[in-house]
């Protein structure tokens, strides 16, 4: 039996974040499984990459942030990014009264389902890789072997638009070559930027590769914790979107409304101190 | 004749910042002319990079810089990175009682000395390209023809270490053709990540080429502006180095190694609110 909605959570919105636009296609997958839902989102445009930044660093963003939207009395945090996902994630937790969800925890439960040869490979930023949040998250779950490969030049590759051609093959396989010579048949797309990629992606790994896109798997999560909560809005569509960015709006709804379907509109500008 | 040395300003540092490692080809070029000057770097690598940001927000960041290196007593402040010299310099300028100096200026009066058909491409980030500085101060001095091109993939590529190489090449080629193509004869380094790729650059661009690395303009003008105002420590050699990071001292130390002949020692962490 679906648990009756509890009236308080009703309205409240869904906040998203991210170090800048990546996260967009985590918020474009929950606002498909979830299209009656208020997401408010934040990317850290004024301090994107966070990959290459330290973990104390990192931590003290996401908190900066999650303080912000605590204010637009949020129901559920969702840190869509993977490295605020593996440095913030315990911390927020503790931190805050309502659910907060990351993304590798439900990436690493998709690739354990998906691989059938028990070896897994995992490409993030540095940042992700450093950590070993998906490794540990696999190891928690599996008994899987993990291979892990950081990749600093996808972000401003996805950032400056080139999602294909010479160049991007070219760099795909140095970050991607030592994995599959591994004999991997599952890879984790360890960045929400990555998605963008697939298509090459898919190429160079080949056909026998299973792409693991944490965003679907994070929407789902978002989901089930709601219903489990009483706490979705009952509604199944109409669902306001909102954004914010702490540097260059135009520049956000520009390059963002490649990460998402929907057409990003009216970003607000808000430079946390 | 040469100016006495100012008293109070003789053992004071001259302060140096950029967003993060590029700045140090311009501290080693001015610890070669200038080898008995004290010199404080500041590396904001917790918001590098600054080229994809907003002008509100690089001027916001080289402020905090600015008043940080005046608590050090510094006697000059040298801009070493393009962007914050293109956003942060007329303001700084206004606001210091120290001469302050940028590294747009003195580049952009080495290309006009060494063009001879006066046509003068430029590359740097998003954010100096986008201000038109260059630009601008070359137009003030001269009337040769410019033309610039955005490279925002160049400082992820330096800081991935590849400086050379076949994926190096492509990426120099999608940028630089659409220059050489304009028939230029001089070639304006605009980011001081770029000197890395300078043996990338002579091979695309051609041997007809002239590269402009402003590092060492920027240099020539430090030496100038001390010995003009009679502020040099009137020694020539045994110049202490300090380092500041605002993130990530130990990739600093690491990556920095690259930029600077010398190797770099002790890099302290700060963090400005």
């Amino acid at each position: 039996m679906r648990a009756k909605t509890n009236s308080t959570a009703k309205n409240k919105p869904i906040g998203i974040f991210d170090s800048g636009f990546g996260g967009l296609t985590v918020m474009s997958a929950v606002n498909k499984v979830l299209p009656g839902e208020n997401l408010i989102y934040f990317g850290d445009t004024a301090h994107v990459p966070y990959g290459s930044k330290s973990k104390n660093t990192v931590i003290k963003f996401s908190k900066d942030i999650a303080a912000f939207l605590t204010k637009s009395n949020i129901k559920m945090l969702v840190i869509a990014c993977n490295t605020a996902s593996a440095f913030a994630l315990p911390v927020l937790k503790k931190q805050m009264t309502i659910p907060v969800v990351g993304v590798i925890e439900p990436g690493a439960k998709a690739a354990v389902t998906a691989t059938k040869n028990k070896k897994i490979g995992i490409i993030g930023t540095e940042g992700t890789v450093g950590s070993n949040s998906y490794y540990k998250a696999v190891k928690k779950i599996s008994k899987a072997t993990v291979f892990q490969q950081a990749c600093p030049l996808f972000v401003p590759l996805v950032e400056e638009g080139l999602n294909k051609g010479a160049i991007t093959d070219e760099i795909v396989k140095l970050y991607v070559k030592p994995l599959t010579a591994k004999k991997i048949d599952t890879l984790i797309l360890g960045c929400t930027h990555y998605p963008l990629l697939k298509n090459t992606l898919k190429k160079i790994a080949g056909k026998n590769i299973r792409l693991i896109d944490s965003a679907n798997a994070t929407a789902s999560s978002v989901k089930k914790i709601l219903e489990e909560n009483a706490m979705t809005s009952g509604k199944n569509s109409g669902g306001k979107l909102l954004f914010y960015a702490s540097d260059n709006p135009e520049k956000f709804q520009k390059i963002g409304s490649r990460f998402f379907t929907n057409k990003i509109k009216n970003v607000k500008k808000v430079y946390l101190e």
